[in-house]
C-alpha cells in the first residue's frame, strides 16, 4: 500500500491563500475561536492520525472485511478498527463541527471538511463509520425535539453511539416513493416499525455501544408517493439497555469498501420515534443527504489523492525505457517513467483533478458555514444557493474525476497496479462506490439541470456565473492571467447560450433536459474547475519571489495543464449536448438486442 | 450472473453482410470448405457451449479463484473448469484454426475471431488458459525446426498440453531489454535456463497434461538490450515425463480474472531449447504478441457485450420513477428505468462501442487471413499494412471501451452494481486488465503513432483512410448517408493535418509524439469507428424492406447516436493534441507535490 502523506501545504494554500477562510470563519458568530492556528493545530493532528494509525489498516481491511455472525447478528469489523475508533473518539473527532450544547466542539465545516478528505485518502471503508454517524447527527440536530437531541447527540457526539440512514429498500434506491416500511403507532407514543433496507452503510459493527438507525418508513394511511414518508429514530439498545428488535440479517458482499459493514436491516415491530414531521420524512433525510453528497465527493477527492501519491512515488522509482529525448539517468538501466509523457499526462491528471477538488471543498464548506453562521439573512442565502448549485457537481464531478484518478494510478504501475498487495487497485474499487450511492451520478445531474438551474430560470447559476464574470473582467488582457481568462469567459458565455437552449427544449419536451443533463453537469464541472485553476493561477503569480516559488510555479504549470488537456472535454460536451435528446430516445426499447 | 446469450444475428450481420467475408475466405487456397454454413454450424455450436458450459461457471470461478499449494507447487482451477476444458478439446475448439498438418481443422481467423469473443463475453479468465496456449502454438508453428512442430503442435493442437509466453520479470515489463533470465548451452544442444518471470497467465493449472512455456533470456555474452534476447521451448514435463524444474513459485492476487492462474514461474536450471535464432527471440515473440493485442481487444469486446446484455435486462425489469414526459406504464408501480435517457445513453454506448468493435475484429480477422493466405503478394502486404496499423487501435480503443462499457453496465445497475452477486462489477474487475496487459494502452499509443504511423511517413495510414475516402466519394450528399459521410470525410481532413502537424513537431522534439500518442489512438479509433457505423448504416440502408426492418433500423439509430453522442469526443482529443507537449513537460519531476 502507498504511504499516506496528508498534503498540509496544499490544505494551507487552498484555507489560507485561495479561498482565506480566516477573512470570514473568526467574524461568524460562533466561530470566533476557530482561528489560523486552531486550524493548523487541528489538521496537524488529523494528518498524523490519518498517516500513521487510518491508512496501515487500508489494506488489511480490504482482505478481511467485515464478518458477520449468523448466530448473534453481530458484526466484527476488520483488525485494528475499533481501536482506531476509540482513539478517534478519545482524540475529540466526532465531535469537531458538532453543536458546543451537546458536547460539541463547534468548529466549522471548513475545518471538518479537509479531515474528512484526509480519512478518505487514508481508509475510505472506516472513515463511513463515523461518517454516517455525522449525518445522524446532523438530522437530530435539525429536526429532533429537545427530548431526542438530549438522549441521542451526546452520545453521538462523544463518539460513544454512532448512527446510520436506512433509505433503500430491494425493490426501491432512487424512488423513495416505492417503499414499504410501515410505522403502527404504539400507545405510549412510539411505533411499532416493520420493514427490510439494504445497502445500509455500517449498518453494523462492533465500534460503538449503541447504533442509532434513521428509518424511513410510511405511517398507516400515508399517501402512497414520497408525500407519505416518515423519518423515524430507531435504537439498537432501547433505554435500559433492551434489544430493540432491529437486526442485521446479512452483510453484502461488494467490489470494494469491504471493511464498511453494508448491512441488509430487518426491522420486526422495532421500536422507533418520529423524527420531525408526519409525511415529511423525506425533507428531513435530505438534511442529511446532502452533507452525505458531498462527502461522498470527497471520497473521490482522497482517493485520487492517495492514488496520486502512489502513483508519483512508483513513476518515480520504476526504471522501465529511455525518455524519447535521450536518457535522463544514463548511470541507471533505464530512466524512471515519470520521463515519459504519457505518464506525466496521467500523474498530472490526478494532480489536476485533485487540487481543483479540494479548492471546490474548501469554497463550499466555507458557504456551508456562512449558510449556518452569518449574520446577514441575503448573505446566508447567497451562500445557501452557491452550495445548492454546486452540491451534485461536487458529488458527481469529484466522484467520477476521482475514478479516473484512480484508474490512472493503477494504470501508472502496469501490472503491479492490477495485484492487490500494491494497493493501487483496492482505491479504484473503494472509489465505485462513490458514483452510484447518494443518489448515483445520473441523478446528480438531473438534480443539477432541473432542480437548480431550469427550476428558477438560471437565478442560481447567473449567481455563480456573476462571480466568474467579474474575475474575468478584472483580469481580461492581462499579461500573465490572460491565457486562462481568455478561454474561461468564452466558456462561461457558451454555458449560458447552452443552458438557455435546453430550457426552451425542455418545456417543449422533458427528455431534453433528461438527455442532457450528464453532459450538462461535467460541463459546469469544467467551468467550476477551470475558474479555480485560473484563481490558483492568480493566487500563484502574487505569491511568486516570496521564497516558494516552486510550490507556485507547479500551481501555474497545473493550470495550464488543465486548460490545455483536460479543458477540450468541454467541446465534446457541448457538441454532444446540441444533437439532443433524439439520438437517445428514437430506438424502441425493445430493439436494443435481437 | 446476467445469462449470456450470443449474438448470433449480429455476427451474421457483421460477417455475411457487412464484411462479406464468404466473398473471399472461400477463393483463399486452403479455405475453400470455409463456407457460410460451416461457419454457421461452428459459431451456433460455439454460442451452445459459451452459453451453457462457461458462462455459468464465470461468477463461482471469480469467488474460488485459483488454490495453490506450495508443497506440491500444483495449482487448482476452479470447479468445473477442468471438465469445461476437457468438453472444449473433444469439440475440437483448440484445433479450430490450426494448421492440418498437425492435426488443426484449417479454419481461418475471421471464424475464430467471433469465437473468442464468446469465451471472452461467458468467462474471459477460463478462455485464456487456451488463448495463451494458441499464442504458443503460433510461435512453435512460425518459427520451430520441423522436430519441435512434430514435437509440439500435435499435443497442443489437440489441446492435451497448453502453453505459456513468460516475458515479464519483476523489474522489466516493457521494457523486456532490461531482462536477466539466462540461458547457458548442454553438450546436447539444449540449455540450462535460469531466473524468474511473473505475471504468467494459465502459468501452471490442472487443465492439461503438459505446459510448454515459450521463455526469453539471454545466451551468454548476449548483447544487453532487446537485441540479446533469444526465445526458449521449456516444458514442465520432458520427453519420457520427468519433472522438468520449472515451477510455480505463487500466484498473484489480483483485482480480477482470478479464475485464471497468474503465476510466478521460476526456472532453475530448466532444461530447454532455444526457438528460432539466437537473439532474434523478440520478433518471434511478436509473432505471439501481435496475436495476443487483438486477443486481449476482444476481452473488451466480449466483457461489453457481456455488460450490455446484463444491463439491458435489468433496465428493461427495473421499475424506477416516471418517464419524464409521463408514464409509460400506468399499471405498473413504476416504469422500468430503460425509458430513462441516462440509463439509455449508458446503454446505447455499451451497444455502439460493442457493434463497432465487433465489426473492427471481422475486419481485422480477414485481413489476417488474406495476409496468410492470399496468392496475390500485394493483396498480403496491404492486409498486412492494415493489420499493423489497426492492431494497436484494436487492443487499446476496443479494452478502453469495452471499460467503459462494463463500468456503465454497473452504473446502470446501480447500488445492485457493487454486489459481487449480481455479476456485473465483476466485468468491470475482469476487463481492467485489459488496458494493462500485453503492452499497456499508452505504449500501444506510441506503437500506433511512432512505429506504425510515423515511421513510414504515413504510408500505412493513408492506405487505411483511402478507404474511408473512397467510401465518403461514393456517398458524398447522398439522401440517407450523407449526415454520416459529411462528419466522416471532415475528421479525416483533420486527422491527415494533425498528423502531419504531429510528424513536424515531433522531428524537433520526441516528446511531442509521446504526448500526443494516447490522444492520437483514441482519435484513430473513433475515425475508423465512424467509418464503420456509417458502412453498417449503408449496409442497414440496402436492406430496410426485407423483412429485418427492426433490426436495420436499430442499426441506423445505433449509427446515429454515435455520431451525435460518442463521436463528439474528437473534438476534445483535436483541441488537446493542438496544445502539444509543452503542458506535459514544463513541471519539473520533483515539483510533482511538496
Amino acid at each position: 500500500m502507498p504511504a499516506y502523506q496528508a498534503p498540509l501545504r496544499d490544505f494551507d494554500f487552498v484555507l489560507n491563500e485561495l479561498i482565506k477562510v480566516q477573512d470570514i470563519i473568526p467574524t461568524l458568530p460562533g466561530y470566533e475561536e476557530a482561528t489560523q492556528d486552531i486550524f493548523q493545530a487541528y489538521l496537524e493532528q488529523a494528518a498524523q492520525f490519518c498517516e500513521s494509525e487510518l491508512a496501515p489498516l487500508n489494506r488489511q481491511g480490504d482482505e478481511e472485511g467485515c464478518q458477520f455472525d449468523s448466530a448473534t447478528k453481530s458484526v466484527t469489523t476488520p483488525a485494528g478498527f475499533k481501536e482506531a475508533y476509540k482513539q478517534y473518539c478519545e482524540l475529540g473527532f466526532p465531535a469537531l463541527d458538532c453543536d458546543p450544547a451537546y458536547g460539541g466542539q463547534g468548529m466549522p465545516k471548513s475545518l471538518a471538511f479537509p479531515i474528512m478528505e484526509m480519512q478518505c485518502s487514508a481508509n475510505v471503508a472506516w472513515s463511513m463509520y463515523p461518517g454516517l454517524s455525522h449525518g445522524a447527527y446532523s438530522a437530530i440536530h435539525a429536526h429532533g425535539t429537545e427530548e431526542q437531541k438530549q438522549t441521542y447527540l451526546p452520545k453521538l457526539v462523544d463518539g460513544s453511539w454512532t448512527g446510520t440512514m436506512c433509505l433503500t429498500e430491494p425493490h426501491c434506491g432512487t424512488d423513495l416513493g416505492l417503499l414499504k416500511t410501515r410505522a403502527e403507532p404504539n400507545d405510549d407514543g412510539s411505533y411499532r416499525i416493520t420493514g427490510t433496507k439494504i445497502f445500509i452503510s455500517a449498518g453494523e459493527h462492533d465500534l460503538s455501544d449503541n447504533i442509532i438507525h434513521l428509518v424511513l418508513a410510511r405511517l398507516p394511511d400515508a399517501p402512497k408517493d414520497v408525500k407519505g414518508i416518515s423519518l423515524f429514530i430507531v435504537p439498537k439498545f432501547l433505554d435500559g439497555g433492551a434489544r430493540n428488535t432491529v437486526s442485521c440479517g446479512s452483510l453484502e458482499h461488494k467490489m470494494g469498501i469491504k471493511a464498511n459493514a453494508t448491512a441488509v436491516i430487518n426491522l420486526d415491530d422495532a421500536k422507533g420515534w418520529l423524527i420531525g414531521e408526519p409525511n415529511k420524512g423525506l425533507a428531513c433525510m435530505f438534511t442529511m443527504m446532502n452533507a452525505a453528497r458531498l462527502g461522498c465527493g470527497m471520497q473521490g477527492l482522497g482517493i485520487g489523492e492517495a492514488s496520486f501519491q502512489g502513483a508519483l512515488a512508483y513513476a518515480r522509482e520504476r526504471l522501465q525505457m529511455r525518455a524519447l529525448n535521450g536518457a535522463k539517468c544514463p548511470d541507471k538501466a533505464a530512466d524512471p517513467i515519470i520521463v515519459h509523457p504519457d505518464v506525466r499526462r496521467m500523474l498530472l491528471t490526478q494532480k489536476a483533478y485533485t487540487e481543483a477538488g479540494r479548492a471546490l471543498t474548501a469554497l463550499l464548506a466555507l458557504q456551508l458555514d456562512i449558510e449556518d453562521k452569518h449574520p446577514d439573512a441575503s448573505a446566508r442565502a447567497d451562500a445557501a444557493d452557491l452550495v445548492a448549485l454546486l452540491t451534485p457537481v461536487a458529488k458527481a464531478f469529484m466522484t467520477d474525476n476521482g475514478y479516473t484518478a484512480a484508474n490512472m494510478g493503477m494504470q501508472v504501475f502496469g501490472g503491479h497496479g492490477f495485484i492487490r498487495e500494491w494497493g493501487m487497485e483496492q482505491l479504484v474499487r473503494d472509489c465505485r462506490i462513490s458514483q452510484i450511492y447518494e443518489g448515483t451520478n445520473g441523478i446528480q445531474a438531473i438534480d443539477l439541470l432541473g432542480r437548480k438551474v431550469l427550476l428558477d430560470q438560471g437565478a442560481k447559476l447567473r449567481k455563480f456565473t456573476k462571480l466568474i464574470h467579474k474575475f474575468c473582467q478584472q483580469y481580461e488582457g492581462h499579461a500573465q492571467l490572460g491565457e486562462f481568462v481568455g478561454p474561461l469567459a468564452k466558456l462561461m458565455k457558451e454555458v449560458g447560450e447552452i443552458t438557455m437552449g435546453i430550457g426552451m427544449a425542455s418545456m417543449q419536451n422533458k427528455d431534453e433536459a433528461g438527455a442532457a443533463a450528464t453532459d450538462y453537469l461535467r460541463l459546469i464541472g469544467h467551468l467550476t474547475y477551470a475558474w479555480l485553476w485560473a484563481r490558483m493561477a492568480e493566487v500563484a503569480y502574487a505569491k511568486l519571489g516570496q521564497g516558494d516559488d516552486a510550490f507556485y510555479h507547479a500551481k501555474i504549470s497545473t493550470a495550464r495543464f488543465y486548460y490545455a488537456k483536460l479543458l477540450p472535454e468541454a467541446e465534446a460536451l457541448k457538441a454532444s449536448i446540441k444533437t439532443g435528446a433524439k439520438p437517445l430516445m428514437a430506438l424502441e426499447d425493445e430493439h436494443f438486442a435481437f
